[in-house]
């Protein structure tokens, strides 16, 4: 019997979380620990049989852990953490900023190809199987158009906006695709759509004592880049609804290519998807990549890597075989 | 500037023709010839600067073609049709039925690794991009269930199935998908499901003289495995009515998966076709597919091949950096 793929998990919020849950779903797979920059007295698994370690000491893990799961933020963690890391192990991550996609590709790759090792880089679902299927889309039918609508989902970065509004006490954004625009789209009409024809947001605030409604209200529609450009409705709630209406983080979306054959026909294919917890599922897709990084590596295609390079066959554990006859 | 890829069409039906038209909208293509059992002279194409030749005579054409795409059908062409001209081409087909898939791939790669080419088998939409979908789906959410629906679309066996019963002159058959059961699975009810429950069967027969509309009708609708099982209607026309409005082949259909994360968190991925020209879409498939072979071939990866091995970047003329840049 082959034995199991061993895993470690750097960082453990949400992500991390949702990683250890999608490891217990994989009996090919096998948590070997947690490592944090917090105090690991601190940190509370969900299986307290896997030990917590401080991130300092990871070098000395290189011989237990056959691929490390990176679930730390875009924004400061991955860019410095991803290629250290890369160049001691094979790594997944979601790192999540399209513009910088390519600089930290570069990055991930100088440091892993050297040590013999694969970066999985921009797993999850956008970046990640929204990806593929913007390229499954336009390489099938290369004349036509894609259209990405996200939500409903609760957006950290647009929720972050409205809490750092003077007068707010608390509050989450939610993006919601426009359905009259997805509409004209699945009906192969090939629209140009404007920002603000595409997405609506939706907030809800809690206000902070003393704060004037109204004021709130407007500096929310009127910020610009995050709300300004968008048809943006403000809900005032209380405390005790916000926990108890607007703790999870659903999200998903859309990518739909129209496309139009030589003789004119209409072609559309779509891809939807609803997910009750956003970090959970990502978790799970960095799950499926890490069974694909670990293969590849040992087939000794190393550097940095994306799920564009990643043959479907090897996300899933079983063989080649059984996925002909089972699947195909 | 890298030379076009030199495409063969074997076999002119619908589908060699939605080939042809696919060829036309990929620049990095050139169709160099189609080839035909039937009388070259007899063939119409949408180019008719391009040369048909007998099938008969293709292996005189080994230096001029890289990637040969098999147009014929899966019942009686394929089988023996595959693995002749895997031994002389690098492949790419529409083989669907699905029980014999394993053994077709074994004839296929027994014939192209020897001889160092290689022959992807299966491609199109359903086997094809469905496959990858379930596999995606299942890989990324293992504990879940995964359904297919087909349709709205015109079904060829079912069709042959209709026309085959005495007092008809003509028909078609649509497969209907129920739109009850896929909202029960979008709703992550993962429920079980019947023949009857998931999809409806529409025929639009046209009488022969003097045949009795009631007898055909039970005739149809108590027919074993087509139709016996299935909530069916069928529907008298006109022959003018059957050629103004059921000569497109139109179909698609839906593939979800419903999955639950280790905390009970429903999440639902889905993939929909709606494809206004079967034919034309899984040409497209096809097309997009020989790129990637004829690219697996230059890498040295040769035998039989599927959908599940090809890592979607090698379907795109793309370069990976611009992939990477422009659609993760």
């Amino acid at each position: 019997m082959q034995s199991k793929i061993r895993i470690g998990i750097a960082g453990y919020g949400n992500l991390g979380r949702g990683v250890e849950m999608a490891i217990a779903q994989s009996p090919d797979m096998q948590l070997v620990g947690v490592f944090t920059r917090r105090d690991p007295a601190s940190i509370q698994l969900l299986d307290a049989s896997v030990p917590v370690h401080p991130l300092d000491d990871i070098e000395r893990f290189q011989q237990q852990i056959d691929v490390l799961i990176l679930c730390g933020g875009s924004k400061n963690d991955l860019p410095e953490q991803g290629p250290a890391l890369a160049a001691l192990f094979n790594t997944v991550d979601s790192f999540d900023t399209h513009a910088t996609i390519p600089e930290y590709h570069a990055a991930l790759d100088q440091a892993a190809r050297p040590a013999g090792k694969t970066a999985m880089l921009s797993v999850g679902w956008d970046p990640g199987l929204f990806s593929l299927n913007r390229l499954y889309g336009e390489a099938i039918l290369p004349v036509g158009a894609t259209y990405t609508f996200w939500g409903k989902g609760l957006s950290q970065g647009h929720s972050d906006a409205v809490r750092r509004v003077p007068g707010v006490k608390a509050g989450v954004q939610y993006t919601i695709p426009a359905e009259e625009a997805i509409e004209r789209v699945r009906n192969g009409e090939l629209p140009e759509l404007s920002t603000r024809e595409k997405h609506k947001r939706e907030c809800y605030v809690v206000l902070a004592d003393g704060a004037d409604a109204a004021d709130v209200e407007q500096a929310i529609v009127s910020m610009p880049h995050y709300f300004a450009d968008y048809d943006t409705t403000v809900t005032f709630i209380t405390e005790e609804e916000l926990r108890r209406d607007h703790a999870a983080m659903p999200h998903g979306g859309v990518v739909i290519r129209s496309g139009t054959s030589a003789a004119g026909t209409t072609q559309v294919m779509e891809y939807t998807l609803k997910l009750g917890s956003n970090p959970e599922f990502t978790a799970a897709v960095l799950v499926a990549y890490a069974r694909a990084t670990w293969r590849l590596n040992q087939q000794g295609v190393v550097g940095a890597q994306t799920v564009l390079d990643v043959a479907p066959a090897l996300l899933s554990p079983k063989s080649p075989e059984q996925l002909r006859k089972e699947l195909l």
